[in-house]
């Protein structure tokens, strides 16, 4: 058997890779959206197919060194770490998917495509993965709490997009059905975005070992993310 | 230290306690709709909150386990589903609270209430929570694949709920709102009943060793849940 850091940075660079497609995913889950591209919703479906193959092989290799290696305190807490992480990026891989169903229906339904900042809440979820992951690699908390407070900058985003679409559909009834499907891409970004503040989370508890699950940084300075 | 096997007992315990919480909690959620009663929405407040301290504390003692205890094999993989049905009851409780909301807007907003088969499509929800955790505590395996079967019916009915709801604001643009806030009870409904399925799927690979998350049970015949 390799030595146990070696299957640590294994652990940790398999996370990293999957990351990188779950932020392909999102990107190309709206941006086909933008372009009118319907190949772009097809490559998110073989993300996804990558992302949950990868995440059975992580699980299995995080079991592993659970097993085998009986690691304590720090160690074990950062494997713990990475099985939490692993099953929020797999989760991510299909709220993307998610998405492009929606849009693979707004593409092929001829009407109006009332986008808004639907792109912006992507990048910015995406944006979000990519620093929760960064954050777990290299235990930089001031990075994990800046995630927590994009998060906030994204639930605001999201609460004009639902008064944008609301309106949307009042004023045009027969289209309330591409209402609902863009609607639902909004709460998708949004629970993208969650996850990765999940993630941000558990780095904090593997760098600080203090639990902000069920806190809020309401009292810190709020900073755009 | 208390004998390994009254920890694990404690464990088991523990998340049956939890999963109370959140079937109530989920009952409530849409209950209080039913019977135009907001004292059913504070209480899942409340659960939610006694969920959340639950979640934290059990997760301390699986990683107390993992860490002391050195567990291998089965023991080992009834630990890391522990971790994993304590994160999926979390977010369960959530779930439920994010329909309160909806329901106390809905409440406090005068208007026509078509909650349809929302309160039909809660109790299924409940039930398959009760289920997966039964299958879990006795290691049952036709109770875990009856949940995942359940699910198929629970989507089923999302559907027929999600093509009632557009077409009642279709007919009623002045009612949109009222109507994306039912759209959105019904998502978090079927959401509840998504992470009841990953228990069940998690119950699955702990007692047969398999791993049946990527894979559906679509060649059996179904089964009303």
């Amino acid at each position: 058997m390799r030595h146990f850091d070696e299957e640590l940075d294994e652990l940790r660079s398999r996370l990293l890779e999957m990351s990188g497609l779950v932020e392909d995913a999102i990107y190309r889950s709206v941006q086909c959206l933008v372009d009118d591209d319907e190949a772009q919703a097809q490559q998110v479906f073989r993300n996804e197919a990558r992302i949950n193959q990868m995440e059975m092989e992580i699980d299995g290799l995080a079991t592993r060194l659970l097993a085998l290696q009986q690691p304590l305190a720090t160690d074990l807490r950062f494997i713990t770490a990475a099985i939490k992480i692993n099953s929020d990026l797999e989760r991510m891989g299909d709220l993307a998917v998610n998405i492009v169903e929606r849009a693979l229906w707004l593409l092929r339904e001829p009407g109006p495509m009332p986008l808004i900042d639907i792109p912006d809440m992507a990048r910015r979820a995406q944006a979000m993965v990519r620093r929760s992951l960064d954050a777990f690699v290299k235990r930089d908390v001031a990075l994990a709490q800046g995630v927590l407070l994009s998060d906030d900058a994204v639930d605001e985003l999201r609460d004009t997009l639902y008064e944008e679409l609301i309106r949307f559909m009042q004023e045009r009834p027969a289209q309330v059905r591409r209402g609902v499907n863009l609607m639902f891409i909004v709460r998708n970004l949004e629970r993208l975005a969650d996850h990765a503040t999940n993630v941000a989370e558990d780095v904090l508890y593997l760098v600080q070992g203090i639990d902000v699950r069920h806190h809020t940084l309401q009292e810190q300075p709020k900073v755009e993310g």
